[in-house]
Formats: structure tokens, C-alpha cells, sequence
């Protein structure tokens, strides 16, 4: 499979590095503005077209599949373009800026009968594999919350704020382990440095009691990237920055009885094992990239297809809304 | 100072240890409703008269002051009578159930020329004592936001939610650290084991784009007590349940600069030594009740005075309003 | 049982406190040579004879067991003169300034019928607890190794080096553990601030391949308690600092086969589960006390009985001799 | 500057993708014995000559400089042919298998007037480049000791022990710290899964009463990379696992003082602030590549020369000897 890559910044390098040493891929042409960015492309990889005009990915009849990996911005019209060219698509979170242009990538996907694949890059990491695989058996019982954190400092975004760049990654993997919709969601924040919030916090109401919370900050001095999930029969805490032991299971939680004509609850805490499991160790990328070359392959929609990276879209939609009212309660 | 003490449940014990071994102060009369919790008084102090009357320590003549160790909702009547009969006040957090309450101590006390302290434990930490010096100093710069996460398995409260039994540290410590009061606050939150919310997420906007988030859980496997501090020139991670290096404070930040007729914004981003000051090992509950009775002693308002605890309740009142439409803002 | 206590500095107030809350026994008299520190005890303790002269606990006819919590230089002639008294003895580690004097004490208390009892408060502790349990089921395969670091800053002893103060918690840990005496042992160290080793380490050779090493150290600018134990099916790490997760079993190791006529060995990594079990959470002095009061009324030889605490002082002996040869091997 | 580089195993790919990025160096030819990293070496550098024939780098007459990335039983014959055929030689640690080997070849590359440089990587990293500033500056006052620990699961080598492997990392460090030759040796350890010892200890006598520690495993379950190091004035501890604040500096200390005629010391304890350097960021390696060309180009002698090399390969002899007398004390 024939890979045209726009946008070789940050992921970029990571995207191509994937694509070219994966069976079954590789990459023709990397596009970027940045002469910077095209000059080091070019010197790892001697043997790949460089170029400065994105449409000579997109116009090119030797790619069957186009990475976009540029500004959030300029999502819906390289990806709407390499669509209408017939390249199938893989988009870096968010989706796109706002919900109309995703619902429109994916009737033209739909149309055309080409794949979208959102980069939701952590549904592919052994961490969450596990978490779903304890909340898919029923290890966890009855959901309470998820609680993330993720802050650290910078790289201030010129075109979103830090809940449309930082919090995809938490409504990505909670749409995957959740399998649900928040009815309600709740966004507070602030600017201080520019004209978009760097600092913000977010909940979500799902349904049957769970709620969810997301916590991002590019003003933090240290790096966090922590989640608490709380179940009624177990509880873990998910700390992605450890090399070892990131995903830690505890037998711990609370009963709650009330005894008829009695005041007081009986409360009763259960404090047993902990259980760091072994996690897959393979590069989330790379697993990521190798299914997307297999589901175009047989035909199949992935998980992270448009419609997730919707979903996400409306959550981010929501929040911005609640955020720009300093909190209101906005449903979806 | 003779002291009686209420309530020798799971905080009385330590601030019998501390009346008793402090020069200048004694405990002449503990009372609790359990007959457990008299049997543990009895035995570890043969000194000191144990009754299941708290009238006992209220009325006694040789009292002079009395310390409200029980649930918040006995706080009010408990302190009330104890002004009415002469004596000063140190009563638990949260002050009073609600601000009407604490308006009224505050007035009684005022009339009688009696001294009200309410327990903000917390203002008297090394680390917080430290905080404050940063910030008076203007070590950290202009201050960007207050970000606290109290999060731990239990003590379920059966009169309380979570908010009112764990916030009002946070609030406290912001009230004392930012000497400004919030404009408006919101707060979320569920309940799952009781009609009480476990979880709950607060936003405080203060002025001048100063954000404050609070995150208390009941039903965390894990214990954390960490604040995150964010200024123009210092930001700080404070971690209480570590023994040392509680608090670190990082030359880290961020400026942006826009030039005039660019579109980029120029980010830079600052990353230079951290510090972690030594801070003060007394205990702290010791040192505020040593400062309690030098207040009453020699007359002086304390800091942590009603009017301190009524600021706290009134951020609790706001809070509680939100929280129960789901997350409305509320002004103060 | 009714108990005097020699001794009221740092350890002594927790063994007081011990026996004072515990049921079945009390404590009658406290001996200190510091006129501060019979302040502080009787400050504590109003119902409590308090005295300058350790003969008044031991020739006392109420008292029916005495608490050495004193230097090492007195425990011997303080035990000696307890056990002429007819008093069963506590006695602090190390058990005494050298074999001779412990080999006397043992004789005479076996002569009187009464119970020494060597404070090894370490074997009481949940973690010591469940390492024995999992060494004892065989979950850790046969051993390799036991390795411990035990550095912090000061407390710098004045009649002992490090290597007697510091070490013996984990030479009677091995002892217990292990269930075998070291067939020799290798100790290299340095003083810098006084006649006394501040830095030590020591090396000792068990049977069948078994290796522990410990590193003790009073320069150390952090606190360290850290052991790591590793066999063949399970490996584990204890660290004593932390509240919570203090010992950490893994599921890891290594299979190395060797083919015949082939030069390369075969190295097999396994790498699988961590687990964390819950331990038990009582106070460690306060179990050893109760047990010592329950073998005495019950007529018991302790675990930790004068014999374990010579097997102990016999392998700080070895190490002495070898640390003043900068690193000998010495037998036992 | 033109590089053959011989073995592309673990480390070898580290060195290529160095060489090949740097200005001023290229890579012109990798040998390999093994086909596997033959085929890794070609997929991932389509441009660079590859062999299984070491004797392709060593002859090629357009090579300037070989890089011996090889197991330690190869580096000898190696070195010495490329020093004969007129290269510089970049050769892994530890230099050689012997000191006479290492002696050979300084003289060899004396004569030919060549360069050698001795991979101790770890000198150029921010972390031991800072301490060494606060060594020559004096900020951590008269040294007491040194000690590191080195453990984690793995990697067996299948031709030296782990004293071999891993001290020489530390010991190339004290030799650039230190500046001094140690007086004697101690080393213990035990091997339990091949010939080779797996489990290791060292303790090395300096002048001055500075004493070092060096503590390799290859059966730990957990990766620990740490070192203590000890002065008068301050202490500081180095965890090179951490992504920020791998140097911690305390302003911690004992005073101790001995009046003329009272028997006790006078231990006074200092614990003052901590203070996290930032450290230098580039890779290590990268660093030392770049190094070693401006020597070439130059005619400098680099820090870690052969005679570096040499001094570490003693001390590892030393150790030797003394482990296989399981712990007598050798002098260099």
C-alpha cells in the first residue's frame, strides 16, 4: 500500500518512520510548508519524494492512502480533497474543526467507499487494550467515574485551545471503553496567555451514574498523565509516564448498607491485593498504522473511523460551548 | 487555658494530645455521645473527666474555652451554646451547614468579646506557610491558577458530600493564600453508594483570570494530595503525603509574544531549576492551637476567625447550588 | 504482667506506650539517666513511677519483666542483673556488645527459667510476615539473593558503628527468612566524622549459592529502605517507606539453557504480572509485645528469643572482624 | 569523516544513526556477522555498504575512523587491525579483556599517531557533567563516598559477568570524577544461571578516605540506576531513570564535634533546601561522536582515551581477582 504523508512536524516523523519499516507499506511522498520540516525529511529519507505542495500527495496516482498530519484547521479540506481523489485517509485528532465537516468527510468516505481512520493513537496502546478487556469481563463491576489528567508544559496550539488539543486523546478512549454518549457535559476554563484557554476542566454526564472528568493544562511545570477508573468491584489508576507497572488494578472499594429503622450507613471498606498486569509492549502507532493498511486490505471499518472521530468532534463542539458560558450544562 | 474538648472520635484524640502537652493550655472535661469512644479517652488520659454530656464541658465554670470536635451538623447549636456560656470557640470544618448559621456565631461572639477560631489546619503547615511567603514575595509572579486533587478511598460522611467534607481544605488554603474571594463557582459531581455526591469537580473563577479547580473523590484506590500552582514566574507542585520535598517550586513558564502583522504567535518556553524549599516540621494542628491561645490571651482576631470560616461556607452554599443543577455558574 | 522500662529516649516512649494500651500488661516504672527525658515520661505518664536509678525497675518485686530500651554497652549487665532479679527481659537490639556476654545471659536465663525476648521488631511487621509466607510456599522458587539498603542521615550512634547500629534489623530479618547461618561473610566500610564507620557494607555467603548483601549507610542525603529479594520462580521489592504497596511480588525471571555442542547459551527473559498483596497493618512493636507477654505466660521460647539475637551479634562479630581488614573473608 | 562501523546489534544502531545525522561524519560501511542485523542495517540505510566481513571496514582505504561496537572478546583483535591499517578507533566499553591488551594497543596507536576513543558514554551526559562541575567548585566539599546501584533484569552476556557489563559505566565515571586511582579493590558476588557471576558487589578504598560502591545485578525485577554521592558540604543523588530531575543536590550534613573532656559528641544535623538542576538535554552519545571528531580533526586526546580505558580495565582486574577469592581485598 502506497502512503502519501501531508505534515512532517511533530507526529509526522513518527508517522512516516512506521509506515516505512511496516510489511505491507510505504510512503512515496512527504509534503510539507516548512522548508525546515522538507529539509529533514529529506536527509532520514534519501529515498522519498519531498515536496512543498500537498496536492502532489493528494493528485498522485500512485498512492492508494493519504496521512494527514497537519493543523486541525486544515483537516476537512486535505482530507475532503485526497477523498475526492480517491485516497482512503488517515486524520490526526480532532477529526476536524466542527461536526458539519465531519458528517461530510464521511458521506463522501461512504460515497467514494473509502476509509477513514481518525489517529486515536491510545485505543492502540496495551494499557487501554487491558482496560477494555477488564471492563469487556466485567473485572471492574459497575462503572462509577473515569478521572484523567493531562498537563505538562506547553506546546501551546496557534489555532485551538488545550481542550481541543489535549482532551481527543481522554473522549477517544472513553468512547472506546464506555461505549456510550455522555448526555450532558460541563466545561470550565481560561485563557492567560493568548486568546485560547490554556487551562480547562471537563465533565461529562453519561448515563446509569458514571461520570467522567478531564483535567488539561499546558501551564503545568511537571507532566501528568494519570487516570482513575472506579468500578464497584475494582478500581485502577492508569499512569502512562512509568515505564513499568503503568496500569495498576485494586481490589479496593466500598459497600454501603442501610439497615431499615437504622440511621447510620453501614459502611464497609474493602482494601485487598494490587495488580500491575503485564502490557503489550508494541509501539501504539505502529499497531495502529498496521490496521489501518489491513482494514483497507479486507474491506472493514475500523474502530477509530469518522464516526468515532465525530463522536469526539461533538463532545469538543459541546464543551466549547459549556466553556464559552464559563459552565452551563450543555446536552448532546 | 482550660479547655473542654466535644467529640473524641477520629480528630479529637489529636487535639486532646495537643491541649495537653502544650504549655499554657489544658483539658479539663471531654464529651462524647459513644461509649467507646469515652472508654479510649478514659484510659489514655485518668486526668481528665470524661462525660457523655456535652453540657458538661459547655456549662462548666472552669472552662474557658471549648473545642467542637463533632459532625458539621452539630457545629451550630454546640458553638452557640458554648458563646452563650462565655466561652471561646475552636470549632471543626466546615464552620457551620450553612452561612446564616455562621453569620449568627460570628455576631454572638462579637457581642459576648469571645474569640471563635475554625480548624483550617491546613493555613498552618510549613508548606502552605511557605506557599504564602512565594506568593507575598512575589516569587511565583502573577498567579495563573490553583489546581487541587484530594482524592482517596473514604471516609464516606453521613451527614455531608464530599464537597463539604474535603473542599473546604482547598477552599480554605485559597482563601487564606489568594486574600480574594471567588466571583462565581462551579461544581459537578455524582452520588453512586448513598444520596451523597462521592465524586464532585469545582471551578472557582476568581479575579483577574485567576482559575481554581478543586477534585475530591471518596471513591479513589489511591490517596492523593496534590496541589499544582501556576505563576508568570514560578509555578510549584505541592505533595503532602510525601515526608520530604513536599513542595517544589519550578523556574518553569511560558511567554508569548505576537508581532505585529504575523500571523504566528512566538511561544517560549522557560525551563530552568526546581527548588524544593525546606519547610517547618511542626506539627501544624499544634501550632494553631498554640496560636489560638495566644489569641485569646492577648486578644487578637485569629486569621482562621468566623468570618474566615463563613467565607469558606459561603463558597460551599454556591457550590452546592451548582452542583445540584448539574454545573451552572453561580455567583457569589 | 507488670513491666519496668529502662530507657526513655527515642524507642523507649513507643515501647511505653505499647505495653501501656495493650491488655495484660502495665507498666510500673520508668529508669532514665536524663533528667529531660523523666520529664517527659512523667509528663506523659502522671500514674507512672518514674526514676533516675535502673535498679529501682529491677529489684522492684511488683515488676515481673523488665524493657532494656538503653545503649548497646548496658545491655548486658542491665539484662544480667534483671535476670538475677528474676525478671524475664526485653532487651533492644543488638542483643550485646559481643557473643560472650549473649552465650551468659542465655545461660543464665535458661538457668532461672525466664524469657529473653531481643526486640528483631522488624519480624513483626506485615511485610516480614508475608515474605515469609511466600518463601515458606515456595512462591519464590528456590533463592538467589537478598539485597537491602538501609541509608539515611544520621542517627549517628556514639559507642557503635553503623554496621551494629543499622544492620542488625537486617541480619535478623535474614535469619528468620532464610532459617540458615551464613558460612562467611565480607564487610568494607569507612568512617569520615568519627572513630565509628558512618558508611558499611557487608556481603554474606549462604549456602547453596544464596548471596545477601546489605548497604547501610548514616551520610545518606535521602532515607532508603529498600530490599530486594530474587528467586527463581518470583522476585520481589520491599520498600518499608511507603504507605501503601510496600512489597511488590513479580513475576519475573530468567531460564537459561545451554544445547549441547552449541557456544551460544539460550537466555529465556520472563516478564509477567506484578502483584501487590494487602498486608497486615498492625503496629509491628505492639505485636512483638503482646507475643512476648503471651509466651511468657504461656511458658514459650519467642522467635526472636536470646539465641536469635546471638546468631545476630556472632555475624556483626564476623563483620567487625572483616571490616578492620578493609574486606576479609571471614568464616563463622 | 569517514566511519566503518562493526556490529549493528543493541548499541551498534545507536552509533550509525548518530554518525549519520552529525555534520561532519558518514557512515560509509557496517559489518555484521549475523544476517538478521545485516538485514535491519540495509532496510533502515539503503545508502550505506553493509558486509559480514569486518575486515570491509577495517581495509577500506576511504575509512577514517572504526567504530568496534562488538562483544568485549573481539575488541582487542579488532582495534589492533584497525589501528594497524591506519584508522582511529571508537571502541565500546569495557576497553579490552585485559590490561596487557589495552597497553598494546595505546603503544600501537602512539606510533601510528591515532586516536582512541573509549565508548564511556555516561561522561557526556548533563547529569555527570554537572556533578563534575560541582565537584570542581567545590559545592559538595571534601567527598565522603560514591555509591551506585545498577540492577535491572538482564541482559546476560554470554562472555563476561556482571561486573564486566555494568561496573564499567561507574567506574569510568568515579575515573572522571574522582580524578584519582583507587588504592584497593574488594568485590563479592555469586553466579547462579551460567559461569558468570549475575549478582555483584565492589567496594573501591580512594585516597582521602573516599570510599566507593558499585552494586550490578542481572536477576533484579526492577530497573534501578542510582547513585549517592557524598561531601561535606552536600550530598546529592543521581536517578538516571527519571525524565526530570535526575540530580537532585541536598544541602543536607552532619557536624560532629568532640569538646576536651565530655565524653559525648556534639552531632549536629544540617537539612536544608534541595535544589534540581536543569541539565543539558543532547544525547549523550551524540555529544561524544561529535567529541571524538573534533579530536581527529583536531589532534586532541580525548577524556576517554585508551588510558581511560586502560585504568577502568585495571580496576575491573582487580575486582576479579579479588571475587574469585570471594572478597579479599587487592591492591592495584
Amino acid at each position: 500500500m502506497n502512503f502519501g504523508v501531508i505534515g512532517y512536524g511533530y507526529w509526522g516523523p513518527n508517522v512516516v518512520r512506521n509506515l516505512t519499516t511496516l510489511e505491507g507499506s510505504q510512503v512515496l511522498t512527504i509534503a510539507d510548508l516548512s522548508p525546515s520540516a522538507r529539509t529533514r525529511a529529506q536527509k532520514a529519507y534519501p529515498g522519498i519524494t519531498v515536496s512543498s505542495d500537498p496536492m502532489d500527495v493528494i493528485t498522485s496516482t500512485e498512492i492508494d492512502a493519504v496521512a494527514v498530519v497537519s493543523p486541525v484547521w486544515t483537516h476537512y479540506e486535505l482530507a475532503k480533497a485526497a477523498l475526492q481523489n480517491g485516497k482512503h485517509v488517515f486524520v490526526e485528532k480532532p477529526f476536524t474543526s466542527n461536526s458539519a465537516q465531519g458528517e461530510e468527510l464521511i458521506n463522501l468516505a461512504g460515497q467514494k467507499n473509502l476509509k477513514i481512520m481518525v489517529d486515536h493513537t491510545f485505543l492502540f496502546t496495551g494499557a487501554v487494550q487491558k482496560i477494555c478487556q477488564l471492563l469487556d469481563e466485567g473485572t471492574l463491576g459497575k462503572l462509577y467515574y473515569y478521572d484523567s489528567t493531562r498537563v505538562n508544559l506547553g506546546l501551546f496550539q496557534h489555532d485551538i485551545n488545550v481542550l481541543w488539543d489535549l482532551a481527543p486523546h481522554d473522549l477517544s478512549i472513553m468512547d472506546f471503553l464506555l461505549k456510550a454518549t455522555p448526555e450532558a457535559i460541563v466545561a470550565t476554563g481560561q485563557n492567560h496567555l493568548s486568546a485560547y484557554e490554556d487551562v480547562a476542566f471537563m465533565t461529562l454526564y453519561f448515563p446509569e451514574k458514571v461520570i467522567a472528568h478531564i483535567n488539561v493544562n499546558w501551564l503545568s511545570p511537571v507532566k501528568v498523565r494519570t487516570t482513575l477508573i472506579g468500578g464497584e468491584k475494582k478500581m485502577l489508576v492508569w499512569n502512562d509516564l512509568v515505564a513499568d507497572e503503568k496500569l495498576k488494578v485494586y481490589d479496593r472499594g466500598v459497600n454501603i448498607t442501610s439497615q431499615d429503622g437504622v440511621y447510620e450507613l453501614l459502611v464497609n471498606y474493602r482494601s485487598g491485593d494490587m495488580w500491575a498486569p503485564q502490557l503489550g509492549q508494541v509501539e501504539a502507532l505502529r499497531q495502529e498504522l498496521a490496521y489501518f493498511v489491513d482494514c483497507i486490505a479486507n474491506g472493514h471499518d475500523p474502530i477509530n473511523d469518522g464516526c468515532a472521530g465525530l463522536r469526539v468532534v461533538k463532545m469538543l463542539e459541546a464543551a466549547s460551548e459549556s466553556l464559552s458560558k464559563r459552565g452551563t450544562l450543555v446536552y448532546l
